[in-house]
């Protein structure tokens, strides 16, 4: 049965810059699993409505729906526990649950200061004026001044990436020898930033900027399938 | 076979200060193996030069020796496989790798500055003049200067905390259903402060400040017997 993945997509079918939805591509690639795209924009939230709530990523395998990305990684690992395993264990799958309130409570909030005026350029013009207006509600401030301080966000953003280049400094993979979920979650705000940035979030020359390339070859290279922004 | 186990002690052998060691010994205790304390002071080296190096921990197995506290837990867990697991699985070990990293350089380096000076207070003697002067080398400040902040330097130390509390508020334990190393690694720096400070890391009624009374009642109370100080 193919599973069918809902997907956040910008000013064209390609431009998927979500860093969740990426984590859940990337999980479904790692089972081995089919599934189709099915591209979805802000503001075409009917299209999900059947999951009960407005956001993406949303699965939908057989009669089941799915939604949040941490749910659907947990869904695929305990529906599918021949496939290739995406936390190894218990205590790694809850270890694993700390990259994930990593990401979303420290790297997620710097990286979208910094590539906030980037992510509206590419939108779809559908998506434009909802962006806007709910984003520059939430931070108070226009888009442009959350984002005037390249410098001082980039900054703030390589902090936050330090504790994951040391670990890389050490092993290959955050999950060891070999890509797990834990990779993925942090290859999420790699490809947010891809989408629709020419921001080089890792150093040159440093263990995650060798660790993203290693990653955008995955799967047969699926991230890579994703147009970097020229720069 | 019994382990010796090199502990850092402060101005009596009770007070064990040091996060790193702590670290080790819920990694002992987890695996339920006979070990004895060598109390051991910062210029007392010597009772460690057969490691080939300057700092504690250092655990002595037979003719093993072994230092570093993420290297002891990994030869513990290969040494020791039929005994409670630290890790899970590979994927859980190299997982929980990231758990160090970011307790060594995000959460550490915060907390130091707010427990300096009471570091220093409940020192040995014989270690105090040694500490002053390398640290304030470190800082190129006094270390009355570097804990001046109080108010600043404990909240950039809830900063670093607040992903590790956004885990709990989805789990009792950072392993899952039940403790692992990642719960040994936070614990290092509860126990370092609860030797030296008056300081609450946890926000009162926090997951992270009930998770902090659990970890102290685990193995007999093991935690709860460093005298915690009063204030």
């Amino acid at each position: 049965m193919t599973i069918t993945f809902y997907e956040l997509t910008g000013a064209n079918d390609a431009l998927c810059f979500s860093p969740n939805t990426w984590r859940t591509r990337m999980a479904l690639e790692h089972k081995g699993l089919p599934y189709e795209t099915e591209p979805c924009r802000f503001v075409e939230k009917e299209k999900i409505a059947f999951s009960g709530q407005k956001r993406v990523p949303v699965i939908r395998d057989g009669d089941r729906s799915v939604h949040d990305s941490w749910a659907i990684a947990c869904y695929l690992e305990d529906t599918y526990p021949d496939r290739p395993s995406l936390f190894g264990c218990d205590t790694g799958r809850a270890v694993t649950h700390f990259f994930n309130s990593y990401m979303n409570t420290v790297v997620h909030p710097a990286l979208v200061r910094l590539i906030l005026t980037d992510i509206h350029t590419n939108l779809h013009e559908m998506d434009q004026a909802y962006f806007r207006e709910s984003r520059e509600e939430r931070f108070g401030k226009t888009l442009e001044e959350v984002s005037a301080d390249r410098e001082g966000n980039l900054a703030a953003v390589r902090r936050a990436l330090v504790p994951l280049d040391d670990t890389l400094s050490q092993q290959d993979w955050f999950g060891g020898d070999g890509p797990a979920y834990a990779d993925y979650l942090v290859f999420g705000a790699f490809q947010w930033t891809r989408a629709v940035s020419t921001a080089k979030l890792a150093e040159p020359g440093s263990p995650l900027a060798a660790w993203n390339e290693r990653t955008l070859d995955l799967f047969g290279g699926v991230g890579r399938s994703l147009p970097a922004v020229a720069g």
